[in-house]
């Protein structure tokens, strides 16, 4: 018979922490492509804009005005998708019509003063302080609530309505669904092999090396094995840590650097400000701090949407909604592709 | 204490069918929209294209010339991610990178030879011809295949790159990640209750009216109480039917008939040719047919991206890609909204 080539044969592979498959058609890069184009990020973004709500000095819709911050700036989101105090919905006893109270807190937080920055095009010190800022915030909201969800929409692509750079935390009374398979997938594979699933995964990875995008002493880059989105990566730290807020001085300066390093190829790739949701795993929070956690191991997701170029992503509609994620290249063609590799300076730095 | 208000409180909702819980948040849609606009959908397409690789007499991309087909007309996909014949990728036995073959078979079909047409502009007679084709080929390459799922990408917001009339079938030798969770839902539902969950919720729906969209003696279409996406309708007959090609001849008239109506509402809600990813799940197949499936019954998903307008979609980006789905609306809102009751007939109707 023909010999497997995975560029070539559609196959499934296994994603350990979400316990589904992927099938991956690499083939089907070669299918032209004449649908929708979508629009390239805008280019042109002042450093300052007295209209936009996140800018020093300015006024927000509920009347505040910020400080003239210099570094980050936290602040309750205006249309929190989550409250401290909604009254319960008490229960139709029918298991067809299940509700629950949800509770939370949702802030925002901005990376910068400025409007014309992005992670990767801000100085070292300056990630830094954004870490620091996020190992607060599970601290802080982490010893009450469950979960604490870091994430980042960037570009308006990724439902991003705010050039400013800037993230959100959503801490809430309940685990929500992908951390609690996650936290299953991690548990049960413990009880199983008696050590962390993606410690185990690191290290194999830093060994095979066919997928690692960057990697330091501390920190790994990869796109797993078992990656849904075109260029979607996974980045962890090396030595065994639960949470953001565990890491030491040097990890934080580690990790500063490895964001950079990723996030300056992602910018390489189509030479464009690269769009992508991104966020931050880690062990429960709240009532789980008494419990043993020691399977979890702390990491990033980020999923960019784009499959061909800046302007061509990918859709995950049909097929993907209704029977099973599917992708059209290779895990391992992202670190393999020519363009990705070798500049270490991003063509959009400004400073 | 403060009396709950589901479009004012925040709450959870568990959707039997995945396991899984979504995040309502109703007050959100009170924030106001700046981030990305889609362009609307093209309005002038032409009847016939000769570049159109669907119309009838056009050659493919593979250099076969379709017939001059006056119906419906199905094809195999010139780019398949599924193929028949893919070598096995054999296994490295660490369970963190597991892998298996996948085979199958990718079909297109169109619905009718005008490209000018969608489903709710169709004639109802040409609407039966579409459900008996779909019933077909569930027989067809149901007889081998444990999957085919039956998929219209509608719009180019949802991926579709070419605006004739047309969905896919892909046939898996594998079961899927949705169908095989939706699958576990309704076997562990029918051992507890002892009856099919979807034929009571059925019931439960058609008694309590809150979220019905259209009704006929024998089918029903309802925004599910669980509903993720803002229009998202689940369809489905009122009698205990495994799979499509069970639908008896009136019930088949009976589909055309609620499809034409949910489809002109979907139509008039923002008075655009409405975009969406639908799809039928039925009892699985091939294998599976030897099985008593008698917990599964018919039904078909329809996931529509829009939110606020014809060119404002809901982004599930950020919080729903990391942690959980989040709606703005409740589903009983669809069902409350003046816009999208009384008209009966489609504005964009053009014969
Ligand atoms: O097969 P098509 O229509 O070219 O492609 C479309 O539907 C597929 C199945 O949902 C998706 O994988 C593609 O991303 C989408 O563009
Ligand atoms: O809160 P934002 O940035 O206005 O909104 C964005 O992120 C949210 C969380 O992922 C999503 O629910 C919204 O659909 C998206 O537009």
């Amino acid at each position: 018979g023909v010999q497997f080539d995975a560029r070539e044969h559609q196959h499934l592979r296994y994603n350990p922490l979400r316990d589904s498959w992927v099938l991956v058609s690499a083939h089907r890069m070669k299918r032209p492509w004449a649908g929708q184009v979508e629009k390239p990020p805008e280019e042109h973004i002042p450093r300052y804009d007295r209209r936009n709500p996140l800018c020093p000095g300015n006024t927000r819709a509920n009347g505040e005005e910020n400080p003239d911050y210099e570094s980050t700036f936290v602040f309750e989101n205006d249309f929190p998708a989550l409250q401290p105090d909604a009254p319960d919905p008490g229960s139709d006893q029918h298991p067809l019509f299940q509700s629950k109270a949800a509770r939370g807190i949702c802030k925002v937080m901005c990376f910068h003063p400025w409007s014309d920055v992005t992670l990767p095009l801000m100085k070292k010190e300056e990630l830094v302080r954004v870490i620091d800022k996020w190992a607060d915030l599970v601290e802080e909201l982490g010893a009450t609530y469950p979960w604490v969800q870091i994430f980042e929409n960037k570009g308006a692509m990724m439902g991003c309505s705010n050039p400013h750079p800037h993230c959100q935390v959503w801490a809430s009374n309940f685990l929500p669904n992908e951390p609690a398979l996650s936290d299953r997938c991690q548990r049960v594979y413990y009880e199983k092999h008696g050590e962390p699933l993606l410690l185990e995964y690191a290290r194999q990875e830093a060994e095979k090396k066919e997928r690692v995008v960057v990697e330091s002493s501390d920190w790994l880059a990869v796109v797993p094995y078992w990656a849904t989105w075109p260029y979607q990566t996974l980045l962890l730290p090396r030595r065994h840590v639960l949470r953001i807020n565990d890491l030491t001085t040097e990890e934080r300066e580690g990790l500063a650097d490895i964001m950079k390093r990723l996030l300056t190829k992602y910018d390489n790739l189509f030479e464009v400000s690269f769009p992508y949701s991104m966020g931050w795993h880690g062990a429960p929070t709240g009532p789980h701090l008494k419990e043993n956690n020691s399977y979890w191991h702390l990491h990033a997701h980020y999923y960019p949407p784009l499959l061909r170029s800046a302007t061509v992503k990918k859709f995950m509609v049909g097929y993907e909604m209704l029977a099973q994620e599917q992708r059209d290249l290779t895990p391992e063609q992202l670190r393999q592709g020519e363009k990705c590799t070798g500049k270490q300076e991003s063509k959009l730095r400004i400073d």
